[in-house]
């Protein structure tokens, strides 16, 4: 008999080899004068250099925490294959990120290049590098989910399965693991990256714009190329590995609380067979993305849209018939679960289109504020990021109390929280698409600096700023999915820790009326701040390295402000790369430290405590971050558009101040906390049994 | 035999008594010269006005409440006494809030005119009328209660209880109810407060020193009597609100907790006649302060501290014979669970000391930031912030657990859950001398604006200076002890809500498995958030309105500029009141709709996971919002004192930006916060029967 599993690979495949033929079209195409092909290359050899320096660290890391999982293997704390799955997860979430840079940053110059011919062309080209990126982080998410089930199939079919549980339930709970080698790169991407990219904005403008007085992306800034880079580093490598890391974290999660949920392989098989279809979508639906010749804004959003919206609907059609086939018209609720992940997901992104974009009342309340200084501006974008916070929170609480009774939790909770977790599967599962529409936005982004570098005609630059303005927009409707879809999988990952935890032979009290529980939830509430803070401060002192690196450039390089002389990029870059790597550190470890410090000081419940404040008070925290940045950043464009006194103006003055406090709010600390939420649940998972046998509490 | 209870009653009169005495020592102290008395006078009468249309509008909401109650007492939801209980505890809170402040309108320029002879002599005065507020919010907290204790079990005696329950369970769960009263004072006083003082003092900056260039406290400046006054209402009677609902809260919460727990009469004779010694203590610690002449900062400090030290000392020595005498040896624990409060109280104030003094690290970075202007001014103080949150979580968490299983919480939870409400008997039982040398702090500042418009000689100023500089830190100290006991005593209503709910027949599943219960927490956890946004926006329109009127008066007043004319301060106050009262309708309903509605939609599972995450999530915003505002605050002044540049620099304008964002950060929203998670709790308290019969979710 046909085994429907077998989709998994087959999608995978159709992705990868879709995002081949993608990528190969866009290497053939035209990559712009002399001076573009320069400027390009020297922004793609600054993020090689950061990406290989990045992953030399993140390997040291791994090989550390390889031989700690190896160890505990060795003492029975976890299944042996559980170390090596850790690496596989690593190793793809971090070739997720490579293979999207590396395609983002040969795509801005021949975006630039094809702009020159027509808008349609230029946005092809952006698109199509967006969409390899997409197709390669779920084409690699599936082929690795498929590589370990389809062995670990094997294997326990001819071996004894650990503490005498069933084939399929061995088979989940040793997958469940992976996730944390993705979310670890995942945060040191996001992290690292975040701080790189902001240090060097921060560090390019401080001493460019405000010292020696030369204008944004001036090629005779040292830091100019850094800036560059950075976006690339942190906006593209860095949501890569955060996405792969939801997408695969959600689909394992789904997979064993199936199994918990007594739905045997078929609960595996809903997951799996769903992000193959989404893939398939995904491919369908890049190819209704095209616009006419110098469309609106409008019409070119229409046309990103459009591919989405005909994913949404096939993923929407087909999983009713996989429900239905796979676990019986009896759980046929769980596809209405599918579908409200589908739709709060979009529901999410249009409130952060609504709180950032500057057609809207907030963000035209912080550009107003900003004609009484920058304190007020401060004040305002505050208010409306904490503002901007209920929306989401509201959808997602629908969102979880709809899939949780939708799909039968009422008779078997654990139905419940298997559909909670599957429509964290229907969010993510059109990500192919969704993340190419996102990963685009820095690809317009670089388009437009080369363009402007490289002094293209001004009906270039118009067709850039079309593309890039675009691009902010669909930023939102991305970061939406990121923190909506992070919330829901860290749910499905702390239900699936429970089960972990109740199979390794204890029964937690979860009450919230234990003081464990309560004092976990407090200090989960407390981590996101602390770990803001931290992140806030690294971007704050690797700025600092960065700023006196271009002072010294400006003072020592004879002939730079003239033209004469070149600055050195690369030593910018190579500072910028030291600092992040040095900074992502401490945050990355508190992440992995803390749930298990606090399980052993005040027992697992308190863990489960911890994990749920962190999840609440994170999701909410990063929504704020996001939003305020975001709203900010483009208050300041709605000012230089001439609004209430237009560029270099005080209210601009005031609105550039509200800029620079959000850049680590919304690009460093705020998407970073999705990670964090997420690694420290499959931290708990990995180290569960550890934590049970070693807690003071038991 | 001697009923140990009655010492309620007694400490209630002593503490009355005391604070009259004290009050009539300082209406005869020197009211210096005529300036002085006129500048007095017209902050009395605005700061009167203010008190007394707030109060008018509070009344209008008192009494459309009190029918509500009276109806749902009609239709059975309710015990009859509960709508009256309701309004004596806002109208005790209110007065306490009116009596402070009365007192301390009249101390400001008595403490200027007593500091013209002697520093020790303004001290005395400003501390006497610190505890002037201090004992009248804690007799009339004690007088209130044992005049309902004593009325409710005169009643019982002759009438059958409701739903059978024993005397003293119905008792207490009545005495339950009327905390909702103090909290809506409460909530009322310091969003209105908060919204009146940071509007008359951002309004007053922006055109006085900004547009027209005058110094701070011009009397030339038409706003300049209503930030006086904003002081007052906002930091005096905000807080004496603020606390008295504290101080009832935990009594209450306590002795019905101590019924759950089993210990019938006793458990409330624990908490009540802890607060009587409490009152006793601190009337012996008052006469410990006392300064010689001259002295540095720390001496001053000492003084003050001194009386907190032997305040503590006494109450600590006292429970022990107190429990060990009430509840017997077998239960010696429970007085462990009171030290333990005690001491967090403590150190939680000292964390907040670190974080927002210029004597130690964090704040000083801030400074430093300064130098590279406003944006990085506010990302560390942002940071200084989050960062500031990790210690009191972890000091509250200890004592959640300390306390729980002191008390005998590992063999029996309700003894547990008692042990961590009376630690928050304990932390405010010294609350009569703790609040005296907060509430101390505004009168010292008020009375160093009386001498500054009044032209004392330096030397008096300097005096006035060092008092001033010392209210900053015993503000922290207050804070420490206002944020510490507000989650503590929301925990102890959370656990009397589910106690409460119980009685009404329904047994709740509180796990964090609960889809419902998850729901709640996301809710709850973004609450705190929406509250500020709120409270922001609306200090943001009423500074508006100021600036609007400010600016008139500059144009239309003829002579005004040149001392010639007087400006018309009346309207300012008024314009400030009005805005205050307009705006602080929102933010409060907010908090008593939220729980009811979530209650009614989602079950009163998701409501008490609404408490927790708003109590968890809305106790680190608060501490983020004051900490970051307060370091912000004494990071300027450290600039002022001649660091990186001093007064007038570039640093210092960043510096201004900074402190400017702090205002309402610290002043307005982030103390709101504590009244908002205790008003949730008393009101899911007070709804709990009706949303328990009206809920979706039965």
């Amino acid at each position: 008999m046909f085994d429907p599993l077998l989709l998994a690979p087959v999608g995978s495949i159709l992705a990868l080899g879709f995002a081949l033929y993608l990528a190969l079209s866009i290497l053939r195409k035209d990559q712009g004068n002399e001076k573009m092909r320069e400027i390009a290359q020297a922004v793609r050899i600054g993020a090689q250099a950061y990406l290989k320096r990045q992953y030399l660290g993140v390997a040291i890391f791994f090989i550390a925490v390889f031989f700690i999982l190896l160890f505990m293997a060795f003492k029975g704390y976890l299944v042996m294959f559980v170390p090596f799955a850790f690496l596989t997860g690593g190793f793809f979430s971090g070739l997720s990120g490579f293979i999207g840079m590396s395609i983002a940053t040969q795509s801005s110059n021949r975006t630039a290049a094809a702009a020159m011919k027509s808008l349609n062309s230029g946005l092809r080209v952006a698109f199509s590098s967006g969409a390899v990126m997409g197709l390669v982080v779920v084409g690699l998410g599936l082929l690795d989910l498929s590589i370990w089930y389809y062995f670990l199939n094997w294997y326990y079919t001819g071996h004894p399965t650990p503490m005498g549980i069933d084939k399929i339930g061995a088979i989940t709970s040793t997958m469940l693991c992976f996730g944390m080698g993705a979310s670890s790169q995942a945060l040191f991407a996001r992290v690292g990256g975040g701080i790189f990219t902001k240090a060097a904005d921060v560090g390019a403008d401080l001493v460019g714009k405000v010292e020696a007085g030369i204008p944004e992306d001036d090629p005779r800034n040292p830091a100019v190329i850094a800036d560059n880079v950075g976006d690339n580093v942190g906006d593209v490598a860095g949501m890569g590995a955060d996405l792969y890391e939801s997408y695969v974290g959600s689909i394992v999660a789904t997979s064993a609380l199936g199994v918990a949920a007594g739905l045997g392989l078929a609960g595996v098989t809903v997951p799996m067979v769903m992000a193959a279809v989404g893939v398939v979508s995904s491919i369908i639906g890049t190819f209704f993305v095209k616009s006419r010749e110098e469309a609106s804004q409008s019409v070119l959003l229409a046309a990103l849209r459009k591919g989405v919206f005909v994913s949404s609907f096939l993923v929407a059609v087909i999983s009713y018939f996989l429900v239905k086939s796979t676990l019986g018209v009896e759980h046929l609720g769980v596809y209405w679960s599918v579908l409200v992940g589908l739709v709060a997901g979009v529901l999410i992104g249009l409130s952060t289109e609504y709180y950032t974009s500057s057609g809207f009342k907030p963000t035209r309340f912080i550009a107003e504020q900003s004609l009484t200084g920058p304190a007020t501006v401060i004040i305002a974008g505050m208010a409306v990021g904490m503002m901007s916070t209920a929306i989401p929170v509201v959808i997602v609480g629908t969102a979880i109390l709809a899939s949780y009774f939708l799909a039968g939790g009422a008779a078997n909770p654990n139905m419940g929280i298997y559909g909670i977790s599957i429509s964290a599967v229907g969010m993510l599962s059109t990500l192919g698409i969704t993340l190419a529409t996102d990963a685009y936005g820095p690809v317009a982004d670089n388009a437009g600096g080369n363009a402007e570098m490289s002094h293209l005609p001004p009906e270039v630059r118009k067709r850039t700023d079309a593309l890039d303005s675009l691009g902010n927009t669909t930023a939102a409707t991305g970061k939406g999915f990121a923190i909506g879809s992070a919330a829901l999988t860290a749910l499905a990952l702390i239900a699936a820790y429970k089960d972990q935890v109740f199979l390794y032979g204890k029964e937690m009290n979860l009450s919230l009326m234990s003081p464990n529980v309560l004092v976990g939830l407090f200090i989960g509430a407390m981590l996101p701040f602390f770990f803001c803070s931290m992140t806030m401060r690294a971007v704050g002192r690797a700025a600092g390295k960065i700023v006196m690196e271009v002072r010294r450039q400006f003072k020592e390089i004879i002939g730079l402000m003239e033209g004469k002389a070149k600055p050195d990029y690369a030593n910018c870059v190579i500072i910028a790369t030291a600092a992040a790597q040095k900074e992502m550190i401490a945050p990355s470890l508190l992440a992995i430290i803390a749930p298990i410090l606090v399980g052993i000081l005040a027992g697992v419940e308190a863990e489960v405590g911890l994990l749920c404040g962190a999840t609440a008070a994170g999701f909410v925290l990063a929504i704020m971050m996001a939003n305020s940045g975001g709203a900010w950043d483009n208050a300041k464009k709605y000012i230089e558009e001439g609004n209430h006194g237009g560029k270099g103006s005080p209210a601009h003055k005031a609105g550039v101040v509200g800029d620079t406090v959000g850049d680590p709010f919304k690009d460093t600390s705020g998407p970073s906390l999705n990670i964090l939420i997420k690694l420290m649940s499959m931290v708990s998972i990995v180290f569960a049994s550890f934590v049970i046998r070693n807690s003071f509490f038991k």
